[in-house]
């Protein structure tokens, strides 16, 4: 299972947890886990999601330990189905032993909590002294919540125990990555060096196409093409000396769809429409019927968009799009609420309204219900409006109620974009 | 692995394909897949992912062959590194042959593909020809795309495999069960009922003190405990017979914590408070600050929201707040954005500005940035008002600026509850 000598190190993911093994809640850590690995010239060979309990996830820790590498997320908690530190304790053949250090730590962190809910810290000192205990030789590099995570060698196998909860796992994963023993294994695996191309707007098979016309992947570079929040995410991941074949094939990609590329960079539509706004000193709202605040969640999701970002009326009820945004009646009669007409009018009057230099509106069929032969479910117009001038789109968006609402935020924020950066 | 004589079966999922094992795109079919057999009372035990690799894949197959059912997504394509069908023979021992009547039905749907692309067929017909093999003994169930899917019966377990595209699988998925190896299968499942308590405000550990007190799971039924979107989920599966043991646990459960329950059933509470508004004919509006549209988003993703939610004002600026929700400048100037007093002016100034019989305000700090000694990152203030009256309350959220966000969010939604539910 581990690498040969001398090739990358390959790495096995444990996923712990039976409310996703039972199809409750969809694993997010082994995907995050897998992407990261890959960064760092570890191969992700499997990810295994299990449930709490013993048997199944005794022989799934047993089974990663034949890996260079161990992942393992979750299971960290104080109750009495978390178990993976006992059983990798047990997989890896050493003692569990209480950290002193961590138990001081832990029961701090937990007279606090104690203290702002008025409870009883009693209820606590059972899980404090559960989760102070570690497997012998493990290192401990963070705490998240109470839950601690740690890196332990386990003959030629690192393994890596980290809290379920993915904000936490993710806060902590570096820290995991900054110890001895993954230093060590780092060293051997090679780095990767990625390069980022975002996409919006072509279909995953025209960049598939490109790709094979250039001949393909393969060459110590390594091309995955993945659709992702409604754009497309293609990442180059390339091999020390391989940059001359990496140029060739991202010119060749590039120059396929180039009116669609819209960042060489890992980032977001969010964050790209509010740094070009910056950049200009303009301001920005938003006016949303189907969305119903998905935009404005959006952008506000950005540390410091408060410097851009004045607010949004949210006007799922005619009346507010009348009342608050000064959609003219008329418009509402003539067109309909979900029209281009009325999009264009909620633009006008949110600027106008909220006193911002930009406005963008949404509106829209999401479904389930609400749909007509003229004006079916997914039926979605979009308008941004600035001082450079009015855009709109009118689209028609296949899937659920979810699916639908997102896709019309994300053509929202590209809508901007492409107001702020074509003429 | 397989379950003990007179056990309930148990499954194995293996979902196959490099972009999944990379971490670019997130398995669905394994928690469609393990939802599906719960309910039949088959238990799924492991979701493994692997990539498209001879070695990786064959090893989960052989492993997955273990227990008494084997659910395999993915790699029944056309191309060179789809490999489910040839390594499941080779697991289960069996020889690949061609299913006539199958390859007939590929190469006509093959030659319709080829005349709308207007290409030629033998481009296509390497491909039919190798999807036209099957284990021998396997049940063709049905085809997507050019894809079979197919139920083999090795040994002891039954492998099912299953095209890797979602709605492909979710559509062929019935097609597999109702084969005769599935029938006998399922036979031997008891089916468990599920009993669902849905808390607020509680500790995790409070409610694993309570389950421990009441002398734990075990005994037909199985406890979950697990925080999730800032709730307490427990859920009780029940064998048949088990249901005094069951009242018994739920009924301590309920008591330890009962202020904290707000639900007996599968629900959000964005939902509850949508079903409780339109049963007393009540409509409702927000006034965001730091949650930037959350509550608003989280209200609309509920299907027919639009009869009791009429809309949002996001007043991100405080030139918003005094303009859009009449919060009046004093009281920003005295008590400061984020205060209870202007939560409050902000809840009241939504109900009458946006003609709400209700209104949720939320002001705060979401950080990074912002915080000071007096108001640190993660102070919230929540303020429902209605004609039943007012209530309102000041948290102190940890974490960082997406955390603080939603925990706002469901802390403003469940205030909102409380104000219509409690006296």
């Amino acid at each position: 299972m581990a690498s040969l000598v001398g090739g990358r190190p390959r790495a096995a993911i444990v996923a712990s947890g039976s409310e996703l093994v039972r199809g409750d809640r969809t694993d997010r850590n082994g995907p995050f886990l897998a992407a990261q690995l890959l960064r760092l010239g570890i191969e992700p060979a499997r990810i295994t999601v299990v449930g709490d309990g013993r048997g199944d996830l005794e022989g799934a820790l047993a089974d990663g330990l034949r890996f260079d590498l161990l992942c393992v997320s979750g299971g960290l908690g104080p109750t009495h189905d978390d178990r993976t530190i006992e059983l990798l304790a047990k997989a890896a053949g050493v003692d569990l032993v209480v950290d002193e250090a961590l138990r001081d730590q832990i029961e701090e962190i937990s007279r606090r909590v104690a203290a702002r809910l008025k409870r009883d810290y009693a209820d606590f000192a059972g899980g404090v002294q559960k989760q102070a205990m570690v497997p012998a030789g493990a290192l401990v590099v963070g705490v998240a919540g109470t839950a601690p995570a740690v890196v332990l060698e386990a003959g030629p196998c690192v393994a890596i125990a980290l809290p379920g909860p993915p904000r936490e796992l993710q806060t902590l994963w570096p820290l995991a990555l900054d110890t001895e023993p993954m230093r060590r294994l780092r060293a051997r695996g090679t780095a990767l060096v990625r390069r980022v191309l975002r996409f919006y707007g072509v279909p995953e098979s025209a960049v598939a196409q490109a790709l094979a016309d250039a001949g393909g992947d393969g060459g110590g570079v390594d091309v995955t093409i993945c659709a992702r929040d409604f754009e497309l995410h293609v990442d180059l991941f390339v091999e020390p000396g391989a940059e001359a074949r990496a140029d060739e094939l991202e010119s060749h990609l590039i120059e396929s769809s180039a009116r669609f590329l819209f960042a060489r960079e890992e980032t977001t539509v969010a964050d790209l429409v509010l740094g070009l706004l910056r950049g200009k000193g303009l301001t920005l709202a938003t006016a949303e019927s189907c969305t119903g605040g998905v935009v404005a969640a959006r952008l506000t999701d950005v540390p410091g968009s408060s410097d851009v970002f004045l607010g949004s009326v949210v006007a799922y009820a005619d009346e507010l799009k009348t009342g608050e945004l000064g959609v003219p009646e008329h418009v509402l009669r003539t067109y309909g609420s979900v029209s281009a007409e009325t999009a264009a009018a909620m633009a006008v009057g949110a600027r106008k309204r909220l006193g911002a230099d930009v406005a963008v509106a949404v509106t829209g069929i999401a479904g389930p219900g609400g749909g007509t032969e003229e004006k079916p479910v997914g039926l979605v117009f979009v308008h941004a409006s600035g001082p450079m001038g009015e855009r709109d789109v009118r689209l028609d968006f296949p899937g659920d109620r979810g699916t639908i609402r997102n896709r019309a935020a994300v053509a929202a924020l590209h809508l901007v974009r492409r107001l702020l950066t074509e003429p």
